[in-house]
């Protein structure tokens, strides 16, 4: 079963947009009226062998990594995170001590973004899960959802790509991992604030890369019912990580919590340049959007060919060489 | 580990009021202001073994039963639902007509109760774990916590209690669980309208009932710096489930999802009768607040006898003769 398949199997049972619930289910978050204020919603469940490996990340680090997925969905909305609750379930094996430090990792993060942490459930059970729900409030440009963009807009990429998938192929090759392509992985960085600026300067679709640039602008553009083309030259590629795994690693690797907008074209430099600002990271205009026909999203390589960034699916502890 | 030794460790990490924080940690919903508005929110994880059993709950009904404790949480509150988000692992052999069974449940609920499901996030992973998150809005009286409760208020339980735990017991004993007794641990039924109408009947403080009413009137007592008296006789309890496992079942079993609220004693008839009217539901005054000193929560028995209830653990599937 994909998830893809579950997805299309369960929707019918979730709320779209209507009453109360101005954007339902589908995008990074859910934004839903409680009160008179606009209360944006996302969750992440993380779980040992698909979002961490033990011999690669402390307790501290999953909290940590639990809180900034979904920080980073919150981010693609343009929104500004409030709070999270957990709902820990904890294996017989995990100790008060081990408890304590990932509660230590979520507090950090927490306190990275400026969330309360306000509480949660915790039940003994079979296995290590924990499922992290953030809220937080739209900024005065209200939500961004992956559905806006147009023909003739131009893409913007805000965070470096490919560090996280750099460090796990390495591991995967019993080679040793760039530090600073590690500490991607184990503590990814979420860029509200750059997601929020995106927001003000106009951005009408985003989304953040989560599965690698491929699926994820693939996704933008499906809600969109657009193509794109990108140009892999003006990318924001971490230092060293298309020498690990080349261009397939860069736009297909997955964990970058990097967030990607579709922009009017007069709107595109400045918005990139004021992101990168905001988040303390790279950004640059990478490409545009035109009408649907073929492969929907094309990556243009430095030599003249190009690659098809649609069918790159996502697995982070595949084997390297994507 | 106990629970209570867990959460005393990561409450330093936690935040409790102040800032955007109503309420924070340790009551039965957190409540947070987001962008003006008062959002109330609960979260609960929902384990095989501990919640359900598969020989006695469909997919369905565990969906169902993970928003129904969720919603008891709100109501405990005063608050009123607004929407949920789902956090879900599944193994390997949960196919996908068991997460749409799953799913149906938790849609059940939610209409049962008018909240959207907006979405959530799906993780393969080695165990089944739902976690749910609701949200709502408080009421026009605000929040009612655990701790508001003084000397001299009257004690009004609204749902009957003891027939969730009369079913599991009598499951424990190999024998035929009464069908409303079996109906009730299968598919609990939330109080929010009566939560409701407590709260504007004047509720100083306010529990979900749902690890026995001795150990639950226990931490809102804790809370509120005070002790209770009950009365047996006048306690709204289940047809037959006395029968089963006597008062400690009644006031230890747990999973009643009744609530147990402090009033003044001049509106307590009053709330009681509206609480009933509005849960559809039992409902009764059965008891007092006093300050504290020795024992905290005291049972009345009909015969002239007293029983603790403070001692009275919880575990949902333990031998039944409680």
């Amino acid at each position: 079963m994909s998830e893809f398949d579950l997805i299309a199997r369960i929707a019918p049972l979730l709320d779209g947009a209507g009453d109360d619930v101005v954007v339902g289910h589908g995008d990074d978050a859910a934004v839903v009226r409680v009160g008179g204020s606009e209360v944006v919603v996302a969750v992440d469940v993380v779980v040992e062998g698909v979002h961490f490996r033990r011999d690669l990340s402390s307790w501290e680090d999953v909290g940590w990594k639990a809180v900034a997925v979904n920080v980073s969905d919150l981010a693609a909305m343009g929104a500004i995170p409030a709070a999270a609750v957990i709902g820990l379930c904890r294996p017989a094996g995990f100790g008060e001590d081990d408890v304590e430090a990932l509660y230590r990792g979520l507090r950090a993060a927490c306190d990275q973004w400026d969330l309360r942490l306000v509480g949660g459930d915790s039940v003994s059970g079979p296995a290590l899960v924990v499922s992290v729900t953030t809220f937080g409030r739209v900024g005065g440009s209200g939500a961004v959802t992956r559905a806006g963009a147009l023909p003739g807009d131009r893409l913007v990429v805000v965070g470096a790509l490919g560090a996280a998938a750099a460090a796990l192929a390495q591991v995967a090759r019993g080679a040793r991992p760039d530090p600073a392509h590690l500490a991607a992985h184990r503590r990814p960085r979420a860029l509200p604030e750059a997601g929020r600026s995106l927001a003000q300067h106009g951005a009408r679709a985003m989304i953040d890369v989560s599965d690698g640039l491929g699926a994820d602008l693939g996704h933008l553009c499906a809600a969109s019912g657009v193509a794109a083309r990108v140009t892999a030259s003006a990318l924001p590629v971490a230092p060293g990580a298309r020498e690990v795994g080349g261009w397939r690693l860069v736009c297909g690797g997955g964990e970058d919590f990097a967030l990607v907008a579709a922009l009017p074209p007069e709107c595109a430099e400045e918005a990139a340049r004021a992101a990168a600002d905001a988040g303390g990271v790279l950004a640059a205009v990478v490409g545009e959007v035109h009408e649907p026909h073929g492969t929907t999203v094309v990556l243009d390589l430095p030599g003249g060919g190009t690659l098809d960034l649609d069918r790159m699916g996502y697995d982070h502890f595949r084997e390297g060489d994507k």
